[in-house]
């Protein structure tokens, strides 16, 4: 990628350590020391409500609170402890979320009233990206990767004092579980990072069981206290966005191509690894992949994400020896992972975080990206949108296309909107440097240091052109748009994009309203 | 108890804080930072020998390497692991193994040369402690519990260098697992805390499987190297030490006792927790305690250990809804984990550090405890055997009886050795405060500070006395002891018995050879 052009320092995040490119990982990375309040024995942990929860955190303005986002846009966790803060009158907290969604718009209230004024996050979407880019928060909010969260969590660089976790079960231990109860969402990923390292954990649950739970996510030595709530949210919300495969023509060719690019480049072989997004065109992939596999009759290794129940019928044809769940996209994934051994939890540090000593993503061979926008030096976006509005972010996008043999991203050439092949994308997400290949509806283009691979491509019959003939193509669909105002230095910074290792990738300004 | 008097200053250990009572733990404990080399992607973890991972670790004279037990008298990997050391002339380790059997009688030999330097432990029986017991290491052997170990471990007072963990299967990246393989022995509870927070995390295995292994134990984020070995121990060598039910009459009468006792206690109701050692009476015990669970129909919570077995038939009987398992005491218990889910893995640090958010030894009801000795302060020693030679060590002893809500002590009153309640012990390992009661063929007798349970007892039709009454018993059994001699401040000190908060409780001497 050419680097972009970074201010040195940001005001309200700090000096800006850029990213110039691919490194290799320090040679040694040291891990913060961490705080634990000693159980006393006999003390109950169960506490009467949030409030007693901050007294017995001693939660204090400035404070950074911890959330993961398992029950996606039907998380009620988030917005229940920040009612309280809010009522509590304390200012300037700082909230660190795996994720934000639509559901979690009560935090831009919070965010105006100074409750709130400081986020990281690795991806949000709805109210909250919205105010986020009008500048409605007092710092530019810092958007990370699910594995650079990890990585920040565990070497003190992002300290929380108190994690709060939405256990779908627990007992009075604080045993927790995602696999049972009214609310069960499946593996709980990202918090088990955040329990690892944070001063102080508390669990809220709606669904406290007889002391031991079993099986256990988060275990009791790692748990302060436990909350029983009458609601920790609504299962149905974990099924947000697009997890049906795409039934588009377009979207299906585009799936079909990526899915014959996999069989191309030679790793659609015994031990066969494999994730996906969670879209409609990522599924459809999928379910074109299985095919192949059955035919071929190869025997993969594993399957990993964000799991949905499509990555589950993979297992369960014996398509991979197992899967590796972070966190469950759909119920079918919640109820395989309540039943199925070989559907394991991992932690976000085991799936992503570059600073330990191998996380799974680099023995994924195949991964289907998604984008926004992608560009000629192949960066793609999928943090902000039309305008410059956030509306995303990376997740594990740019931790998985960093890990992965094939990191291949399937797009259309142009949505409504206007062409997704652009010149130069307005934030980068994920650098252009780890992704391989993009498949359009008008062909496959090859990252130039993958001449291996477009070798392979063109061997295997696949239509590979180059990415400045895929802009062509899309700025002839999509008519020509007029060029992008060049970013303004005068306009606010409302964000501050990390690559996975911290690094400084990109920065968001806020947008003309 | 009556605090012992123990020296300020131990040559070859240093300052020592006595034990003096319980005392709730710190407010806030502080776990020490720890170093990760990240992993490069692509490069293999793979390496030839043992020798090249002394040299990727950078293995120095003085380094601390660590070592698991869950091959008991079976393992071969400390012994390969210290024959390289010698080989390649280090002078000056210290090995943190988490307990040490008759077959590691060649570490005797490293510790007469020089190669070995410090030990510490949490039980040592054989050459190695006998050899302890003459002083043939160059400073103290640190006797320390199961829980102790894994909370000196957490805060950095033992740093570990290197961890090596024999790994019954392993992948290529370092997923390992303890349930399948030629030498299949259990979950990995003990070498799960040293992989957290060893600098390096060297695994030995002699079953390469293709990656990735599922179920996992050690995840490959923790893991810097595998290594592949013809063996790395003999499965058989698990079953060491009595791990079936005594068949003696004495033994039976006093199992028997011990199970109305729990029963007298009111503690057998439903979510009945349980926990006993592997010796014969308290495996007869809980034979008795099933029968009586199954009379009355009382569903148990969980069965937690050291396993065998016996508990898991319980488990398999409905009598628990799950077992949490540190380590399998025998090959059934080994089967049961591998193929049934509420056979759970547990850390040393879940099962009894006391410098968490709640070990579960805390919510243990009932523990059979076994004793070389026990005194009139109801202090037990299963460190040291006649004459002051070192026998064992506490593993789990002080941690569970600190825990257990009912700690009992199941022993005869003498053995052919002499008696076995005597005025004082020869080495306090537990502190007597923390037993409930001392079951003996001769009647049971009560802590003072437990009138309660003394009423309940009676009531239950129990035969109550004093401990004293039972000394006399014991002595009049076995005949008048020479009283000890008083413990000779001139001779050296071998061991230092560590509480398991670090304190010192008690130290050993060199025996008369």
């Amino acid at each position: 990628m050419t680097a972009r052009a970074l201010p040195h320092f940001v005001e309200g995040f700090g000096g800006v350590r850029p990213f110039t490119g691919l490194e290799p990982p320090p040679a040694v990375v040291t891990r913060a020391p961490t705080r634990v309040c000693a159980a006393v024995h006999g003390r109950d942990k169960l506490l009467r409500d949030i409030d007693a929860a901050f007294d017995a955190c001693h939660i204090r303005d400035g404070a950074t609170l911890s959330f993961h986002h398992h029950l996606r846009n039907g998380d009620e966790v988030l917005n229940q402890v920040l009612a309280v803060a809010a009522r509590r009158g304390l200012r300037g907290l700082r909230i660190a979320a795996s994720s934000l969604f639509p559901v979690h718009a009560p935090l831009v209230e919070h965010m105006r009233s100074g409750v709130v004024d400081r986020l990281c996050t690795a991806y949000v979407s709805g109210p909250v990206a919205e105010a986020l880019s009008r500048g409605e928060l007092a710092t530019p909010v810092v958007m990370q990767t699910h594995g650079g969260r990890a990585r920040a969590i565990e070497s003190g660089e992002l300290h929380i004092d108190v994690a709060f976790v939405a256990a779908p079960a627990a007992d009075g231990q604080g045993n927790l579980s995602g696999a049972e109860g009214p609310a069960a969402c499946g593996p709980l990923g990202y918090a088990m990072v955040d329990v690892q390292h944070a001063d102080r954990v508390v669990a809220l649950t709606d669904h406290l069981c007889p002391h031991p739970l079993c099986p256990i996510d988060i275990s009791q030595e790692k748990v302060d206290f436990i909350i029983k709530v009458d609601s920790i949210g609504d299962p149905k919300g974990i099924l947000s966005g697009s997890t049906r495969p795409t039934t588009d023509p377009v979207g299906l060719q585009i799936a079909s191509t990526a899915a014959l690019a996999i069989s191309a480049s030679g790793l659609l072989r015994e031990g066969f690894s494999f994730q996906t997004g969670a879209g409609g065109v990522s599924i459809a992939a999928s379910m074109y992949v299985k095919s192949l596999m059955l035919e071929r009759r190869v025997q993969g290794g594993f399957g990993a994400g964000g799991v949905t129940g499509y990555l589950v019928d993979m297992l369960e044809a014996g398509l991979f020896r197992t899967v590796f769940d972070v966190q469950c996209f759909d119920l079918r994934a919640v109820e395989s992972y309540r039943n199925d051994r070989r559907h394991q939890a991992m932690s976000a540090s085991l799936y992503a975080n570059p600073h330990n000593r191998g996380p799974l993503v680099d023995q994924l061979d195949a991964m289907l990206l998604g984008a926004a926008e992608v560009d000629l030096d192949f960066n793609v976006n999928v943090t902000t949108g039309t305008g410059g509005v956030i509306l995303g972010g990376s997740g594990g996008h740019a931790d998985t296309a960093a890990g992965a043999k094939l990191a291949m991203v399937t797009t259309r050439l142009a949505a409504s909107a206007g062409p997704k092949i652009v010149e130069r994308v307005g934030c980068v997400t994920t650098p252009g440097e780890t992704i391989d290949v993009v498949v359009t509806e008008a062909g496959v283009a090859v990252h130039p240091r993958r001449g291996d691979l477009r070798e392979r491509l063109v061997a295997g019959g696949l239509e590979v052109v180059s990415i400045g003939q895929l802009l062509d193509r899309a700025q002839a669909l999509a008519g020509p748009i007029a060029s992008r105002p060049a970013a303004s230095t005068e306009t606010r910074i409302v964000g501050v994009v990390e690559y996975r290792d911290g690094r400084v990738i990109d920065i968001i300004r806020q947008i003309r309203t």
